[in-house]
């Protein structure tokens, strides 16, 4: 969809494949023509792809000619690996040129030494802009910001910014918004370029200036300003400081990014996943869902130990044992229904104390409806095919139990979780689970004990 | 954050409660005053936040007076909501002076009775914007697109075309980039401003002209749409007909809007939401939920049919119902890791047919070293708990089956989704925990009745 001259984007199995062919065959010349046809986001793609030992490959044949753009693109894990592959003198020569912020990315995860050398093979101007990006915490708006934009005096008129713009040859394409600061450099407002453009050239730009403009303070957290961004449609946001001093500015396609990396990481949390760890190696990848899966060993043993406790209603009716990963089973996926949506409502700013307990009553009325509809189901199907009525009561009995138990378990874990300031994404379907084997097989095996035996 | 003129962003649930106080006592006017300090977004939490019953009486206060940036940023459940409130006019009133695709997307849920009742009470101009982008399929790029953007003859030179600014009324504010077409209306490329602001006036505007810019058509998907935006960090982007007529723009800040969307989608999805219904009512919640639940009601039974096949073994070895549980669970979890790596990859074209089988073969091995790792684990603690070699050797045994297989159809499976044009993100957990739950059963009660009785 994009021109021709820019390369291509889509990256089909076919060049992929091709890419393969000729580095296998060690035609050097062929991988790398290949590579050239493709946009930087293209190449990313094609470095997401690759085998680890395929890229190492395109790395050592591409060095300084390595497109800042694409590492850019990189899924973070992808640009580690090529990063490893640099010395920092190759790393200094792709850095240069860089926005402050793309490049303090590209070197943030490098250990300190490391990050010393290739600052050092930097040009003085463009060492400092990078450090002060560094100096500030990760994922913080210091971090996002980039330090090139418009800054002009509030003294100044429309005509003199205009004379200012059109001689100065070391703007920025990029802009869109023109700041006005006062002497000291604190922020007074924004213009519009569009809206300067069609101003007089005597108004002075405070007439113009929109005062009220929203901005972010330096140390930031990154989610904060996606929120921002999202709730005010930004296209830029100036960073300040304590005194309200221009920084820097963010732009919206930094914001995306975030917002992008936001979204999935709280994918991949629900899923018991730490990170994207498609890029990873395999041991590296078996160690990070180990420790995800050694967690659920611990539920699942402690759902085992609660049935371990009606070893004998199951020994006199083993029908007990055929039925009761249903009760379980029901509650754990209502539950997750229900976390879900709470802990999105809770990262939106949706679900709060305001609306808290309306929010509890609603979910636990659905489980209990719910409850109710598959109590119903599940009994008389259990009585149709054990021909056993009592059975089918205390089935239905206990659906209700663990639909009701997994409603409270999936509103109060999420709320309490984010109470104590550990992150609901997490850790909230663990304990749910757990909640729902134990409530689960507790109600159904016991009812069992109470009236079957 | 913002200035304090244009509302409080922030809502506490202080001032959620003062509302609903107000309401309850009737007291209207101090109601909509306290609405009056937030600004839209503020009073678009507030709407999401109180009951549905508050929610009505807001709007039977506010009226015409609904401002429609609100109206923008309110959840769709809850906007649908509101509208049901308000008669023809009444949203007609609010919709006048609205962007065209703004409009178009409020109005766009209606019945299409109402809808040209609506229409009808627009001025023309305003009504065919509307009927434009109405005629698109929902979640197009002609949907999103705004109609008003800077469009100049590829004859021109700058100095006209500032010209041209300076004395046009009628341009929006947020121009960022000037669209150059020529004499058939067709997208030569694109200008931005700041580059225009500093060529000298007699340069045509063909020599600073990007021809290359990205564009879309008007029936793209959303998606895709999102996917330019966020691999070419592009602030705007052309929409384009057949002939390659330009047609509209779509800004940044209208895909933030669907980026959000489709995260959101993705999670709820894999959590079995059908959507965000936190904002649906009760009964209409409970439905949604009960045919997720239903469907995974099947899967259960099928799991326990399996288990009904090994009755005897059970009669005879109670702990194998005490254990069976935890090699069904931990499959389950081992394989929705799988499935969630693999549906993000999926969506975000990382997985292609290029590295499929690498894919494959890594989550294979990951799950058949977390697999053996888990197998002593508990196979160890089995020969320690019961004091049985052969139990805990059974165990393991399935404990390697299971993950195994779950890594093999946690691949599988989205990527045959994938391929019959099933939407991964949707049904991959279901049909994956039943291949978890009926593996786990079949192997660790098979191997059990074969080495154990």
């Amino acid at each position: 969809m994009s021109g021709p001259s820019e390369g291509l984007d889509e990256v089909t199995p076919e060049i992929v494949r091709q890419i393969e062919e000729a580095l296998a065959d060690g035609d050097s010349a062929e991988a790398k023509q290949l590579m050239e046809t493709l946009s930087p986001t293209g190449q990313a793609s094609v470095f997401e792809q690759v085998s680890e030992q395929q890229r190492d490959m395109l790395v050592a044949l591409l060095k300084r000619e390595l497109d800042p753009e694409m590492l850019a693109e990189l899924d973070e894990d992808v640009l580690e690996d090529v990063l490893d592959q640099l010395d920092t003198k190759d790393i200094a020569a792709v850095a240069r040129g860089m926005e402050a912020d793309d490049a303090a990315s590209l070197i943030e995860d490098l250990p300190e030494e490391e990050q010393r050398e290739v600052l050092a093979e930097l040009p003085a101007n463009e060492r400092a802009g990078i450090e002060t990006a560094l100096a500030y915490p990760e994922d913080s708006a210091g971090r996002l910001m980039q330090l090139s934009l418009v800054k002009v005096p509030d003294s100044w008129a429309v005509g003199q910014v205009i004379d200012y713009c059109r001689e100065a040859t070391d703007l920025p394409e990029d802009v869109y918004d023109l700041f006005v600061v006062d002497p000291a450099g604190r922020l007074r407002g924004s213009v519009p370029l569009g809206r300067m453009l069609r101003t007089k050239r005597p108004v002075s730009v405070l007439d113009i200036v929109d005062p009220d403009i929203s901005s972010v303070h330096a140390t930031a957290d990154q989610a904060e300003v996606a929120h921002l961004f999202r709730d005010k449609n930004l296209v830029s946001c100036p960073v300040v400081d304590d005194d309200r001093r221009l920084l820097g500015v963010i732009m919206v396609d930094d914001v995306v990014d975030v917002i992008d990396e936001e979204a999935e990481e709280d994918l991949m949390k629900m899923g018991g996943v730490g990170a994207d760890d498609m890029h990873v190696d395999t041991l590296q990848t078996t160690q990070r869902r180990a420790s995800w899966l050694g967690v659920n060993l611990i539920t699942a043993v402690i759902a085992s130990l609660v049935i371990g406790q009606f070893e004998t209603a199951i020994e006199k009716i083993v029908a007990l044992a055929v039925l009761m990963p249903i009760v379980a089973s029901m509650g754990g996926n209502a539950g997750t229904q229900t976390v879900t949506v709470a802990v999105r409502a809770l990262a939106m700013g949706e679900l709060t104390a305001a609306n808290m307990f309306r929010f509890i009553f609603k979910e636990v009325l659905v489980g209990g409806l719910n409850g109710f509809l598959f109590a119903i189901l599940m009994g008389g199907a259990v009585m149709a095919w054990y021909g056993d009525i009592r059975l089918g009561l205390v089935i239905g009995a206990a659906m209700i139990c663990n639909l009701l138990a997994a409603a409270l378990s999936g509103t109060l874990i999420p709320l309490g979780l984010q109470k104590i300031g550990v992150d609901p994404a997490v850790s909230s379907t663990v304990f749910l689970t757990t909640v729902t084997d134990v409530i689960g097989f507790l109600a159904f095996l016991g009812l069992a004990t109470l009236f079957l035996l």
